[in-house]
């Protein structure tokens, strides 16, 4: 923490800020200037409220220095975390690509999303049973009976899957069937959520809340690491700005930022983040390009009849025409695409 | 809905439209244009998704022209809503003040607050005893310690209490104590949390999410009163952009907006809004004078001790010259200040 | 400026830091803290790039402490500015209130629109002969035939002219009729232009840019005042944001806060910073309770009629019954407002 | 133009909107809805003001849905646009590399740079002359001087020439010299500096403002189109948000959406868009990867001197490195990039 007193603060008011640190069991270092006098401040572990020193006289502002997240930063832990999900890892050198439905609506369209899905390469199937919707009117998702149907698609294609939780109070049944258990972005800040889930074990995709900064992300990564689960995945899915002609605006800039920031995994979704099923192909090379470890994709086999998020999936002949596209780029950027499929 | 065709659209794809809004019940009404074909939909009892038929081919945009919001909207209810709150009432006349620290930290501490709010003039207490923070170690507030002090600092001093409710497992508690339920701006599209309290008679205290557009708070409200509770007051606190010299925004525009939109009261968190104590008294001022019914005030006994934002909180001497100061403006925009009390 | 190193820097790295700060005539203050080595600068005068020590291996951030404007700040003049034109004051004790519609259309409209807005009690009539338009096919102004019709409602009314200067091309011809020089919130970092109207000595109203910080407002301020032209009045016209219920949203926090820090006047223009004409009078009034020194209002004899800007233009009835509502407030936060005028 | 009545207009309101539709001499389509009657208009040639309804009783929105811009969108020519410069041609498959300096600073520094540029393989070199600060007091360029040395430059390696013009003044002498006219962020809303530069027949990189939409960089290229200029080149920078992380918000989204709406070239400024040079060559990818024609990149001979933006600048090797990378991607994305150097 570094304390800059106003230019008019008198020698006083400077040696109650230095007694102040004292107090607190630190040490405090004056740094006279040209202008207006500093005062640096050692000898804490982890962050300082600014405010025990702005509240002071004489006090310009307070600058905290040392970060505030410990566990998922990578001053923690150098080298980058690989989460093992089945037989698939994420993190590694293979990219993880998770595509469906934004909601499970039928058997007959979870399953067929899910055999698109895996043809096409990937080995992750998303997609919703408990929908947070803005509007109370819309559909909410089919619950508990598609967690039923999440399960039998897993057992008919093998799949891992991904899906939403979004209270405390269906997080046992969500964490039953979830082979990777989703945080929304609306929820990212839902401090009782992560809580919980930092209570299990199993995998958690954590998605950047649309107004969140890179640092509060990974501070809410902090809350479920704190609680002993270090099994987190990171999400880049657009955030909110002034521009309209997009959904949201991807923020590719946070995944060079959070490879140096933290040692976690963190992969894209490039279908909310721009909002446009036309536009997906290329945010979603440009996400590997910049380094992401994964894709989160919304396929649908009919978008025209989706319940939700229609304008923003892709026909399964277009999400297999991506995934050539990607299996050619990733050797460029020293990765592989699971060579295994058939296309 | 009106649905924009493309310039270069067939008339295939015109009829492919009107025959998908046949399908769904409703009328279509072509309007050729010079540039470009519309087609206008009625026949429809709200909101449809416009996804339907941006994914339909020769579809250039799909524009809502019906409010998503039924129950909290000015069509439904001309009138401006009041609130009451044992002898107090929101929405009404007089100006509601609700003050007090951030977090309840100490008996001494919550009563001090309380006998100096109520000594101002204002009539509910604030105060936080569970509190959800951007990190999981920061102090997280006395819990449930905090509501039984709570409880005290009413029967000592008369006032209406208003405290914080972050999730659903301690609603039943706080629910047992608060005269008012705050849901913070964090919380605000925590859905299943506004079905809960929207299942009780409580007063609720809706905060706007920092990244929140005034439709999505009203579509908040909206979630609340769907279950039945229309006890909902509105609060601005500041939204999130690219100024760092204030803490946030504070989106005053948002009182004569939302006035004209909705029927609910609106109150203002000036605090919250700009986060540092010196221009509190100069928004509070703004707030009444853009025809806020109410403020929420964080005032402190000792905010240089505070165990949470305490560079926002005023001194009781600071408080009590604002409520004078808010005494000589109300009448000026049609309204009172508690005069009963003393000065 | 303070140099915080990374966790992992080496002593040499440290040492080439220091080294560089002596190079550069300053002195370095090394604070060795629990986590990472912070290097205090000190003896330079006025701001260092941070990017000198940020390209320097093992550093991790540079953060400057020192203001980077100087002739604005309240540091520099402690005691409140106040701008003189004609018989009228901007920053003083009486409200400053200019008022006119966007563009001068007619002869016919600028006089009665001056004639409205003088026996409304304002003093100042603002009017655009050069409009800065977003689009190449929209009406451009009248130019310099404007700003004839302009000198003459200024003779016929008295009421000292506002007008835009668009580009340095036509500052003469402006500046030879405006008693107040505005420039656009489009053209706040048109430097060329700021140093065109700082080499003047007619007073400046410098627009804050939509996306422009508070400190960027300043140096754009400091650019003029560089020149030796401290006739500077800021005007706070609402910024960009994710809302787009209004056109712009209005930040009166900046108000309290350039109070704090520079010395030059500061007014709102409600009208853009809302852009309804429903809400102008509501956030007029907050301006002014907020600490405002004059307000900047569109009124238009036919706002049904107008070439731009009829939307958030109030007509001349509703002018006038906002002046009144502002006389009232006036005294409150110890301001006055024309008496002279009658209503 | 779609006109949105209230829900309580009275059938006179609608009537008065019919009535002004065919004073303009349009046609209205009436479209009675359950909730609300919504009037459609046709025969208008562009764009009509929204406020010329908005301002009538009983309106309650007015939809614009054609598109404002016309000579630079796709609409008006399907076929991409290709803009040759030499021997170079930037928009075809081939990627358009344009790097150097922020700024010259000598002889020595900009040969230097150039040289390393082209045996890297670029064609262009950037560098600004005439430096538009956010700070008086901070380095403007070497102005005329820097002129000729870009000159100079040219002549030495056969290097095409992007310089930023910042004012009218100066642009006589700056187009004498430059290849590329660069017209930067601040200026993108510089309307007669675009109207300027529309008179030439010189090829115009048109960076996008740091708040400006997609919608508003169109318009600005209209206005240099609309004088006759359609050598234009658009350039996505980044823009502003709340993340602090980064220097801006590099908007990728903005290249499959431009290259939809315009048949103008766009490419990508990674330095500025992330704003720091371990960024630089991740964001630079996945600008490729995300379909622009090219990319403008600072590169400095030795950064930690370098006058401005040293932050963001890349060494020689690491652009050489950089080059190489993108030279391996470009057929992944069917681009070639100079085959010709040597590397």
């Amino acid at each position: 923490m570094l304390v800059l007193m106003r230019q008019d603060a008198t020698p006083d008011q400077i040696r109650e800020v230095q007694l102040k640190i004292g107090e607190l069991g630190f040490r405090a270092h004056e740094i006279p200037g040209a202008e207006r006098t500093a005062i640096g401040i050692t000898g804490n572990h982890g962050a300082i409220a600014p405010d025990v020193f702005t509240t002071l006289p004489g006090v310009d502002r307070a600058i905290p220095v040392s970060k505030p997240y410990k566990l998922v930063g990578r001053e923690a832990r150098p080298e980058s975390s690989v989460i093992t999900v089945g037989t698939s890892r994420i993190g590694g050198t293979e990219l993880a690509v998770m595509a469906g439905p934004c909601s499970v609506e039928s058997r007959e369209q979870i399953v067929a999303a899910a055999r698109s899905v895996r043809s096409a390469g990937a080995r992750f199937l998303r997609g919703g049973a408990f929908k947070p919707r803005s509007s109370p009117y819309s559909f909410q998702g089919m619950k508990e009976e598609g967690l039923v149907l999440l399960r039998e698609a897993r057992e008919k294609t093998g799949l891992a899957i991904v899906t939403e939780v979004k209270d405390t109070g269906t997080l046992p049944a969500v964490a039953e069937v979830a082979d990777v258990l989703q945080i929304g972005a609306r929820n990212m800040s839902n401090f009782s959520l992560l809580e919980a889930v930092g209570e299990l074990r199993t995998p958690v995709l954590l998605k950047r809340g649309i107004a969140a900064t890179i640092e509060e992300l990974l501070m809410a990564a902090e809350y479920i690491a704190s609680r002993g689960n270090l099994q987190i995945i990171l999400c880049e899915r657009g955030i909110r700005t002034f521009e309209t002609a997009t959904r949201n605006t991807l923020d590719l800039n946070a995944i060079p930022v959070l490879k140096r920031l933290t040692h976690l995994p963190v992969i894209v979704d490039p279908s909310h983040g721009v909002g446009m099923w036309e536009a997906v192909p290329a945010m979603s090379m440009a996400a590997i390009a910049a380094g992401a470890d994964g894709l989160m994709i919304e396929v649908h086999p009919d978008p025209a009849s989706a319940l939700s998020d229609g304008a923003q999936s892709l026909k399964p002949s277009r999400f297999t025409a991506l995934m050539n596209d990607i299996r050619r780029l990733a050797p460029v950027v020293g990765r592989t695409l699971n060579e295994g499929s058939t296309t």
